[in-house]
């Protein structure tokens, strides 16, 4: 059996903020013991928000490209220039929608770019190195509670093909991305050939099942799931150009 | 909290099996007591093989194109074959893979079709209805348990720009695949933009964390999860072909 909690009683992130320090405060005062092999997937804009990665849209000023397409798309210009200034490339830029690769190599709308659950006038941007903010907290929480765990940060990411977004991880420590199957037979003793299960992304999925988008509650446990422990990238997860059709 | 339960002692699915009530008897044995609003997410494979969705590849005559395209790319021309018979539109056919768009209008490699976990010289097909298949295991379901259940077919795709493959909805029955925020306010006040959280993926996501793939354990219980229940189609997470910037 797997399960899955929220982190109750966090408070509201601010630059600066010892966020793994906050984090063991509210799962001590959950009454959470936190067990060996415990994942926790942190929603990317409580990092982003404790690492300041957050911009003033009174700051920006923006660039032709951006006033233009703000102005054709109803769009704020500055939000789409802070949009363009995260991008390393454009994937698609049409139809109101901006499609990005991020520096992390992440494609993703708007790169990532987030106005919502921040305070008038800013923008939440991705961490800069997601797999580094999750390594510090992995370390934090594994010296307050003794026990190994793993860390996955999370973003709710749009997909093509299907409406809705889903969440999705973006950076991670103590926890390979991939559980790799191939050479492993099947139930007909036949060898299984494509069967890499993208697993941090299935437990970022899960873990939003109990976060709430609206309501607050940017941090689950998940406690069951069988991983392998390992000093891991997010880079893994991502398809090497060469290898994608849909670039 | 949310829990997630793997269903063992279900038997191996042959053509004709009254799945319903094989996984009833297994639920039984299982000792699980079966919740108001559990949510049963069932792997598309013992659908398929209950419905006779599978094919003896020694009946299938290849065209010229699948003979060509398995020749260069070094696949068996049969199976090919069948996965064009299963597309409506081929999305991208290069480098050795071909992205399909199925009758459902599901886009995915190979058009659902797979010959893992099946007898060898055969290949299962993606159910016909998947969403009648679901209604009919709920109905059984609902009967059998006397408590208001989801079912979620579901079956592990392909996506672009990331590795791996990961559990999405394929069908379903009793559950909305969507949960629509917009209307809701954040946690500064402000409205929340663009929030459709794709619901039923994010739970065949969470479910195939207890399928292990190669163990044969193709259906998973979710407890604890707060759905929209009504009568829903999987047609409502494609995303219509004008909205679409990767056909």
């Amino acid at each position: 059996m797997i399960e899955i909690l929220a982190v109750e009683n966090l408070p509201e992130i601010q630059e600066g903020d010892d966020l793994a320090s906050l984090l063991a405060r509210a799962v001590r005062a959950s009454g959470l013991e936190v067990a060996e092999r415990d994942v926790f997937v942190i929603a990317q804009k409580v990092i982003s928000k404790a690492e300041g990665r957050v911009v003033r849209l009174g700051s920006i000023e923006p660039s032709d490209l951006a006033l233009a397409w703000a102005r054709d798309n109803d769009k704020d210009a500055r939000m789409v220039e802070v949009v363009l200034r995260e991008s390393r490339r454009i994937v698609r830029m049409e139809r109101g929608v901006i499609i990005c690769e991020t520096r992390h190599g992440f494609i993703c709308a708007n790169a990532g770019v987030d106005a919502s659950n921040t305070a008038e006038g800013t923008a939440v941007l991705l961490p800069l190195d997601p797999d580094l903010s999750a390594r510090h907290i992995r370390a934090a929480l594994i010296r307050e509670f003794g026990v190994e765990v793993a860390v996955i940060i999370s973003d709710t990411f749009g997909r093509p093909w299907r409406e809705g977004i889903a969440n999705v991880a973006i950076g991670l420590a103590g926890i390979a991305p991939l559980a790799d199957y191939r050479g492993q037979n099947d139930s007909h003793g036949r060898e299984l050939r494509v069967t890499i299960i993208a697993v941090a992304d299935e437990l970022a999925s899960a873990a939003e099942l109990v976060m709430k988008k609206s309501a607050g509650l940017p941090v689950a446990v998940i406690r069951g799931f069988d991983y392998e422990a390992r000093d891991a990238r997010i880079g893994e997860i991502i398809r090497a150009a060469e290898r994608d059709l849909f670039r």
